[in-house]
């Protein structure tokens, strides 16, 4: 194998490791079994654990972050909707690495002691992954500037998003489908709250949600919020 | 001053620094400057600054978690309102030391280098802040033991008041009381969410609701939701 070969294989090697536990439980022997090469190779394509992790890491971000691109057709609870399966795909195949990042441990630990540089470098790519997820929100709303209240709706319910999706991983006790659809219903019943109370959020969301079915994730809630608090 | 007196006065002033700065840009010369002891002497009560920082951390959330208890009287909208207030009151106190602990930062970056151990002892502290909002919340609804679907909107919602305040905290483009009340209808929502589609959180929420004045909070987020939607 190239080098860049060798090296892409040992990243898909760790991810998968990384997919079955914790980061920190996973060492370069194990690495270097599970592709079939010794432990010296590891390190010769790999200076330490921490390139190699921090490489998976960019990985499965621009993984997570081309699963939220989606056409713009159709209704938008329908397109967030497909996203979010995508997304309950990624954080299932990804489960303890995932869990163990967004906890801020692993992405700070492995090996045991790191350094400054390490943890800004996992910080970079977690607000990568936002910072695109917010992007493609904007876009589907079709507001490019946002003003501060949109802005704090949009970036809290990806915050939402993410805890949600690790309580989840934490025992698996609600099918993640519900969870998809709710998620959803969430970013609608945000959007709404901040919507009944400023005029300009309002303003910019008349029209993304004159759009929506009656019978699409929005419109479905909206009757039954209705008839809940009738 | 006796060991135990000094120690505090170290924590307060670290706490007091941590305020104006992130705690990985306040060096202990500067603690002990502002301390009016030598450098030396702040060895003396803790063997490094992080010994220090986590000691500041236990205290700091000793106190947010004291600020959650609430007595059990009046309608639970304003009782919640209450509890934001006194929460954006601690933000607001400690911004740059908040921002960065809960941005997987200086807490586990405190000296350039950390342990393993040290990156356990600040999860346990914030973990154990969340756990105190949780368990007030649950008392406050009158349920002992919560089913998974009630479980995950309380913690969901819990991270989305943190990263609503690191929000705020970031340019104060909102202000801070808009947000508090924010909250509160962000919870009903988000719970009226969830009953909307499930049976067993409607029978738990519903004595709840029933109890909420038609001017407080919920019930005034209610009448505008119906009116958005129409």
């Amino acid at each position: 194998m190239g080098v860049e070969e060798r090296r892409q294989q040992l990243i898909g090697v760790a991810l998968e490791l990384f997919a079955q536990r914790s980061p920190d439980e996973v060492s370069i022997d194990e690495i270097a079994a599970a592709a079939g090469i010794s432990r010296p190779l590891v390190y010769h394509y790999f200076p330490g654990k921490i390139s190699l992790y921090e490489a998976a890491l960019k990985r499965a971000s621009e993984d997570l972050a081309s699963r939220f691109v989606e056409p713009h057709e159709g209704p938008l609870g329908a397109r967030l909707l497909r996203v979010m399966g995508r997304y309950f795909d990624f954080v299932d195949e990804h489960g303890p690495g995932f869990s163990a990042l967004m906890r801020g441990g692993p992405a700070v630990s492995v090996g045991g002691v790191d350094s400054m540089s390490h943890v800004s470098t996992t910080n970079a790519l977690i607000d990568s992954v936002r910072q695109a997820a917010y992007e493609q929100i904007l876009s589907h709303l079709g507001i490019a500037d946002p003003p501060a209240r949109l802005d704090l709706v949009v970036r809290s319910w990806i915050s939402l998003a993410e805890s949600t999706a690790l309580i989840w991983l934490d025992g698996r006790r609600i099918p993640r489908e519900e969870l998809e659809v709710q998620l959803v219903r969430d970013f609608a019943a945000l959007m709404a709250v901040s919507a009944a109370y400023d005029t300009e959020t309002r303003a910019l969301l008349r029209p993304v949600l004159d759009g929506e079915p009656a019978g699409g994730p929005f419109g479905d809630l909206a009757a039954r919020l209705i008839a809940l608090v009738s």
